[in-house]
């Protein structure tokens, strides 16, 4: 049997274009003793694989050319031969982009689906829900009656963080770039105000949101818009680093200026922290826990973009770049049975 | 009797010159009781002062035009009318810039000179040895084998802040401005490196002297040599954010625009943090021992640059700005009987 699988062919240099992925035709694979089949249902893309398409230093190993892309999978196991699972089960796991996976049992973990989407798992139950949880809870640590401020505020991470921030007691405003957004995530999500960084002078939009200045500052897009957040900050104010996605598509040699920030940092006494997930893993119980709960106590809402079928992975993953997604951006790739 | 007093004339648009000064002189006052009459040893000069002379928003109230300004004094008593305190007693505070004041006892701590100069109440042991050891141990927390990098190596905080992090073990290269500075911090200090920032390409320099990376970097200038630290930032890196001394002289409507700090943040899961050392009082007694006892030990050396005479205070502080100084600039207005 045959199958899809997506390949990085060439290194982009800016924003991806055509000549950035390539489809292959390969073999299914046969699965051994211990080993289990999987048919992947919803493929995740995210902001942070641009900077793997890239080969300089980073947190994460670049992809390499001509291999397979990889990242967050939801998958049904056809054929297990593991005591572990069941034919049926729902998985997920970092996996290659292809539209089934012969795996060890330990590549993947069991999606506990009650009642909700198993594409939740790579959205509010899965790398985005965790790392707005830390970002939020563990850096922002916002409290009651502070003022919090998301960027990206509709994107799969910003949605969960706002509403952390919410529970939290705190006012949440959430930047976004659409009227539509805007609507998601103050009437859907009951954000206390929105502001429309296409609509021109953030800063004063924000000052105006934000008459109390900003105590938290949940940082996913960088540049122009973060620029505009420096001079609102309260006095011990956190700014969780969790994303730049305006900076991910430089080309090489440009760079990314603007505004310094360490004026604004002394000013204010305030803090400044990049972060990542794996960071935390210790903490991934409680952050479950607390996730779960509020979504199934409907406290947590969410939203998703969808695209059908596997060839729709390019172009939504560039679709990231120009804001199409409103929450957790997938592909769906096959239904389960 | 007669006295001067130094005067904010005019608020500085950019580098303070001639006109922003103004000396005045003033009568001396009268203490009545339970106040005391001191008489002005040392004045100290340090770079927050220049953001007190415009008037933007700021931790701290801007000086007013037309009225003295104020800082770090050390001053010997003259007359006592306070149970508290003997003619003769060394003080220090937070006082305006003239020759003589009448003080509530509250408003100055006595000085145990035990040995060392009274100056030492301005340095070390003063603001900015606090500084130092508050961004360093609390903020920057180096350990035993660490790179530590400290611009501003060879001024009043970062002559202490290079030496706390030796104490704990860590590998410190300093950022200066001359040869002379470079070997001060190598050779008096016992720095591991230093850097001249005047000989260009501070990034490739600074790569040379740091093999493995940067742990801590205790930001002093701010400007293009902040620029060049960020990429070398190890994972988990520290930075606390103490002063930005390049951008203290803008003009009305320049901004201080850079490489943003976002992208290396995120790649090296790192933080940076502003502080004041007034956020710290309740571990002033902590930082005073550690201090004490370093100097006493000789494990902590530090230099000063004294300009001599209270006409000199202008100068003395403009060259703040141009790297004059080695260790704690001072004046010194009168001996001690």
């Amino acid at each position: 049997m045959k199958q899809q699988q997506l390949i990085l062919h060439e290194r982009p240099n800016g924003l991806p274009d055509d000549n950035t992925f390539q489809f292959k035709e390969v073999a299914v694979g046969e699965p051994k003793e211990n080993q289990l089949l999987l048919k992947t249902l919803y493929v995740s893309v995210d902001p942070y694989m641009r900077g793997r398409m890239s080969d300089g230093p980073s947190y994460i190993e670049p992809f390499q050319v001509g291999a397979p892309l990889n990242g967050g999978i939801v998958s049904q196991v056809v054929e297990s031969r593991s005591e572990s699972f069941e034919k049926g089960d729902i998985v997920t796991g970092q996996l290659d982009f292809q539209a089934y996976h012969v795996v060890e049992p330990k590549q993947v973990r069991k999606v506990d689906t009650s009642g909700l989407s198993p594409s939740t798992a790579l959205g509010p139950l899965g790398m985005p829900g965790l790392t707005a949880y830390f970002g939020m809870m563990h850096i922002g640590e916002p409290k009651e009656g502070e003022t919090v401020v998301i960027s990206g505020a509709a994107g799969a991470v910003g949605q969960v963080a706002g509403q952390l921030a919410k529970q939290a007691g705190a006012h949440v405003i959430g930047i976004v770039g659409s009227k539509e957004k805007a609507d998601y995530i103050t009437k859907t999500l009951g954000f206390e105000g929105a502001v429309e960084y296409k609509q021109g002078n953030v800063y004063k939009q924000l000052k105006a949101a934000c008459p109390n200045g900003i105590d938290v500052y949940f940082e996913n897009v960088g540049g122009e818009i973060s620029d505009a957040v420096w001079p609102l900050l309260n006095t011990f104010a956190r700014v969780p680093v969790c994303g730049a996605i305006s900076s991910y598509n430089l080309k090489a040699g440009e760079k990314d200026i603007g505004i310094r920030v360490q004026q604004y940092l002394i000013k204010a006494r305030a803090k400044l922290q990049g972060f990542l997930v794996a960071d935390y893993a210790s903490h991934y119980k409680e952050a479950y826990q607390v996730l779960g709960n509020g979504i199934s106590k409907g406290a947590i809402k969410y939203e998703e973009t969808i695209h059908e079928g596997f060839h729709a992975i390019p172009d939504a993953f560039l679709g990231l770049f120009s804001g199409q997604n409103i929450g957790k951006q997938l592909i769906k790739v096959a239904d389960a049975e």
